[in-house]
């Protein structure tokens, strides 16, 4: 399946929810499948922290790898692009070809960088909802993603009730624990204590490879659980037999997150890093409200939850939260804990499990 | 209580497991309470990687802090310094007063910086076990400690059986996992990215603060659990009411965090937390064994193994595996997991429990 990124760019101001405003505003997205007559079949996928436009097929046949998710959308797959037109865009404040920290302010002709506005989850469904004007669509089918595209998936519910009629949201929280906003604030200041770094203004110059390499490592714990990490590497050692008592990459895992590390820094800008966590820990549906079930009160959209059994970043009980929070709105949710030692990781894995209670899903819904 | 920090210099070199040698050796120390007569009443407390001797009281009256397991060694407490004669030692490599990187290497009269030899648990408690000859104990009733200090508690059972009564293990592992390695090997990372850091030669220069703090933020997450990182900040907000939408301190967590990282630095040396995170990555007793159990074949001591539920550094798993392993050999072991919301630190805090499981362990101890 090849595919290509678009862009659209809008000419016009979005009001944050900061207050600021920010404009204009280009998204980049991709799109696999057919939108069908009644413009009643589209599905949008929305990424993680680290992910972009480019969810499944290639852009060239010779393409080493993918996109993120595609044993979880094409033909026959989760998210089947024969039946349904899928949609997939770059959150704004990204570095995959939407507005972001490293995108030209046109008032000075110079990357924004740290005087790019702090934006929201609402403000990234935000701009997407002009995208899904552009495109035509009134109501989502679906609107889905894990992890912070599970955030951006229940804010598009809240947001926009009467545009959302199902909502499949998986490893993912109604509001960001203690746990995970330390779990993004280490790493921030991982990227602050590079002197690359510079206060953002590394554009042109010497970026801050090293942060953002120690940055990405903590992040690749917080994917994977202690026994998917003792399964895949265990205490085995790295080229050699024997402890060789020095500072060397000894252990198996040591190579795998120095790699992730060091290949993470030649695909993403350390800005956009910084703007994104910091998204993510101001997600609370439930902030300014008087509980949590308060933020749910107009959802229409059927929601579909899930959580997987090793995820300590959003583990289970948060989507037990989430769900009850919903219930007591009278809305259809369905949540399944899946059984998995993958960890965080597990969405993007375990998508076989994931396409049996897609298939059904979507096509309830579809015909409801 | 007033107690002052001992020293004792050993003038011969200790052969390390990597094969090199160091010395001559020092050992910073304190005790507590009295040696009775028979010299079989003394305890050995076993400290964790950013411990040091100075385990409970004061040096001076006017001291803010007394040690840091107070709560847990004094007159009627878990380690009751009215009946026992209470040790503890800086580790070899500490930065406290032991030798370590930032000693003055007699060779070149400068500080060993990275020249420093990589030490094991093994070796620590080899410079234990001079230190307890100079002090005139022949056997220890109870070797003790959580984390790293129950590695070294272990590891003093393994190497000298006649030399140890009992063994109280706490918060620990016989084995260190993928994830725990990953987790001292990013902080190291962080270090290594600090351009202070200079390959370890800072010593007189401007230490790697920024690359330390940031380490330290990993190890205080690790500590911590879910829960009680809830329970403790949640999503509350430091010094104001509303979100700021910009890129200052806003979750008290987030303060937390960053004013740890800030003071372990005032009291911590870079390359020493280098050093004692290598030898934790080392430690596996099974290390070129057909299997754990085998390690413990020679073992004299009682153990008590204490872990708690919430403990997601070493989690209870860990307790089991090594618990089966001793029974294995028909060793007197002990296991209880101990429910706490307070994760790795319950070992430091959940002292109540600690002290009415210890009374009765060490008195049978002595008396059999």
């Amino acid at each position: 399946m090849l595919v290509k990124t678009e862009h659209v760019t809008f000419d016009r101001e979005l009001k944050l929810q900061s207050g600021a405003k920010l404009g204009p505003i280009t998204l980049a997205y991709e799109t696999y499948g057919a939108l069908n007559k009644d413009r009643r079949n589209a599905i949008l996928i929305l990424h993680a922290l680290s992910g972009d436009a480019h969810v499944a097929g290639r852009h060239a046949a010779g393409d080493k790898k993918p996109g993120w998710w595609d044993n979880a959308v094409g033909p026959q797959k989760a998210f089947d692009t024969e039946n349904y037109f899928i949609v997939c865009s770059n959150v704004l404040g990204g570095c995959r070809g939407s507005t972001g920290p490293n995108s030209i302010n046109p008032a000075t002709g110079k990357p924004y960088a740290m005087s790019f506005p702090v934006i929201t989850m609402a403000d990234m469904v935000a701009a997407q909802s002009w995208l899904t004007e552009h495109l035509g669509i009134e109501q989502w089918l679906c609107v889905t993603g894990g992890s912070m595209g599970g955030m951006q998936a229940l804010q598009w519910a809240v947001s926009y009730p009467d545009r959302v009629k199902s909502a499949i949201v998986l490893a993912s929280t109604a509001r960001v624990s203690a746990q995970s906003i330390a779990l993004n604030e280490v790493p921030r200041q991982a990227i602050y204590a590079d002197p690359n770094w510079a206060g953002g203004d590394y554009y042109g110059r010497t970026i801050p490879k090293a942060g953002l390499a120690v940055a990405r490592m903590i992040g690749h714990i917080t994917y994977l659980s202690e026994t998917s990490m003792r399964a895949k590497f265990g205490r085995r050692l790295q080229s050699r037999e024997k402890y060789g008592y020095q500072f060397v990459t000894e252990f198996e895992v040591e190579s795998y997150l120095k790699h992730q590390g060091v290949i993470f820094t030649e695909r993403f800008d350390a800005n956009s890093f910084l703007y994104l966590t910091k998204a993510i820990d101001y997600f609370d549906l439930g902030h300014g409200l008087p509980n949590l079930a308060a933020a749910f009160r107009h959802v229409q959209a059927r929601c579909l939850i899930l959580s997987y059994s090793s995820d300590w970043l959003y583990p289970p009980a948060q989507s037990e939260e989430l769900v009850r929070a919903l219930l007591k709105n009278g809305v259809d949710a369905t949540y399944m804990e899946i059984q998995s030692d993958y960890g965080h990781d597990a969405f993007l894995l375990e998508t076989d499990r994931l396409a049996a209670l897609t298939r059904d899903f979507l096509a309830r819904t579809a015909r409801g």
